[in-house]
């Protein structure tokens, strides 16, 4: 039996919480600055801490704190926090998508206080409770084991043909601080390429000459076709709710930075990523930006042709404040619309 | 029971006269060029024509002939051929990669001899043997429906997600001629994109800081993760198979077309496709295309600058008649090593 605490419950630390007590009988004290979600963990077996020094406190020397919340500002300050309240042969595990060159650093500053620091890449959302977390894990090999418990429960079980090649569960220690978040950044530059990629062939079916039905296209790419694949499986239920059309859905989509990392990282080693770029590109793009540069290309075509230039709608002048979601962002999109050559 | 004729028992026609005489008692009758191929049709359960009048003299009208030979001219000259041996109420069925507006040219050639005409899209490759094959079918709905028993028979058992929405068997009719080959010439540019999204994550650990085990996190990588598909596992499978380096894999990767074709009919839509698009030149480029380009670029950077240019090695100097894959492909190759700034 692992005791562990965990800091964020949101939907993926609850969920993680969630199906530790639910498949195992590893003790779970939890804390958000949330109280309800610490009440939905308490439900499904957690103990409740009503702040970082209580959940210390119930943890039993060396401990171990799973931190699961958003990268960045908000994991920093945990971190530094715990670090006030932790004891030396304590561990703390950043679940979340960290940079992982913020890993190297804040294993390097908790080195004198003999505290150790694993970096897990999670994959799977909100599937993950039923389907297992796909685990990317980065750290001392010694802390890595003594975590290995929570990890076993947390990932699936692993299938047939894998099994050989990485153990029973679908967790893998991929090498020091930071070798985790690293595989798991690069992982999610692939993802980002490989739904533009599906995105585009059904772009494509949605502007052709056929009349095309897209949830049972991709419903049919399950059955043997080589793009088969978890994604495409969710192509199929996206349309399915949504309609082929998509119609009330915004085509607007957000990064949480691993993509942008991986073409740095990238660019720092001369490899060229030009899908994964693309990819990003194809996000900020969705977000209504590049719009200036659309201007700019009316405007130079104007110059040099005497080619027609649209004006612009009132709406799509630039109102300081306001952010390209609500505001620029849909102005740009409505004088984006197809026009005459 | 339905009887069929086949023509072209390569790697994809062989196999699935195969997976017919295996799985039902479906009668066909197969036809090659080459001799050692149809007696291992013949084998397997069908029998042999030693011609294609032979093989349509085999037939009982209404008949059904199913072309598996490369897009383009053999299957141009096929039918061609075929349609001078068919009568009224006969169908041909093009199983191969062709052009959607090939097949839209030849069933309007074929309207007044009242042959049918039904493009099949197949997807699954060697692995449809055993798998099953996606197929993708445009065509008059009564040919598709008097061809169904075959592609009952071809097709993988749908799976249970998708069984609501499509059907039984995992073959699926998209519309009118043209329809089949033009959903799965979309499928094909959409593999681009997956394939060279994890291509380029691979390049990227390839080159990074950690030292990575490529086959590891491609089997990691199906348990439960995003990025999980039948791609990421023969990924693994070719790591383990040519190793962490793939030393013994030269990058040369072609197209047989589709690609181009989708990226043609997306702008003839006016839809942007970079990640496809990016993909297709990436191909272009392991095969050593570019390579002038890349001469200009350092000429000009020299001219401005005055930056070293390097010297092309005597094997980089274009001879005429090598094909890019001999000769200049290579040289290009090794003209490209990374030098210094």
């Amino acid at each position: 039996m692992t005791q562990i605490g965990f800091v964020g419950l949101g939907k993926m630390g609850g969920n993680m919480v969630h199906r530790i007590r639910r498949d195992s009988e590893h003790a779970v004290v939890a804390f958000d600055f949330d109280e309800k979600a610490i009440r939905q963990a308490v439900k499904r077996g957690a103990t409740g801490a009503s702040s970082l020094k209580d959940l210390v406190r119930q943890l039993s020397p060396p401990r171990i704190v799973w931190i699961m919340v958003p990268a960045g500002k908000p994991t920093q300050e945990t971190v530094e926090k715990l670090a006030k309240l932790l004891d030396r042969g304590d561990m703390i595990v950043d679940g979340g998508n960290s940079r992982w060159t913020d890993d190297k650093r804040r294993s390097e500053q908790l080195k004198s206080s003999g505290i150790d620091y694993v970096d897990v890449g999670v994959s799977g959302g909100v599937w993950g409770l039923e389907v297992g977390y796909c685990m990317m894990v980065g750290g001392p090999q010694k802390a890595v084991k003594r975590l290995s418990p929570i990890l076993d429960v947390l990932a699936p079980q692993t299938n047939e043909q894998s099994r050989a090649a990485i153990g029973p569960r679908g967790w893998l220690r991929f090498g020091p601080t930071g070798a985790g978040h690293y595989v798991k950044m690069v992982h999610n530059g692939v993802e980002y390429g490989l739904m533009q990629a599906y995105a585009e062939g059904f772009d494509v079916f949605d502007k052709c000459e056929y009349e095309l039905d897209n949830a049972k296209i991709a419903h049919l790419w399950g059955q043997g076709s080589v793009v088969r694949s978890w994604l495409c499986e969710l192509a199929a239920r996206a349309f399915e709710a949504d309609g082929n059309e998509l119609e009330a859905i915004e085509g607007f989509t957000e990064d949480s930075g691993e993509g942008r990392w991986t073409i740095e990282d990238a660019t720092a080693h001369d490899v060229p990523t030009p899908v994964i770029t693309a990819s990003l590109y194809a996000r900020l793009r969705s977000r209504g930006n590049g719009d200036f540069a659309d201007r700019v290309l009316a405007a130079l075509r104007n110059q040099f042709g005497g080619h027609a230039v649209k004006s612009a709608p009132a709406t799509a002048t630039k109102v300081p404040g306001t952010d390209a979601k609500a505001g620029g962002g849909a102005a740009a999109k409505a004088g984006r619309r197809r026009g005459g050559g």
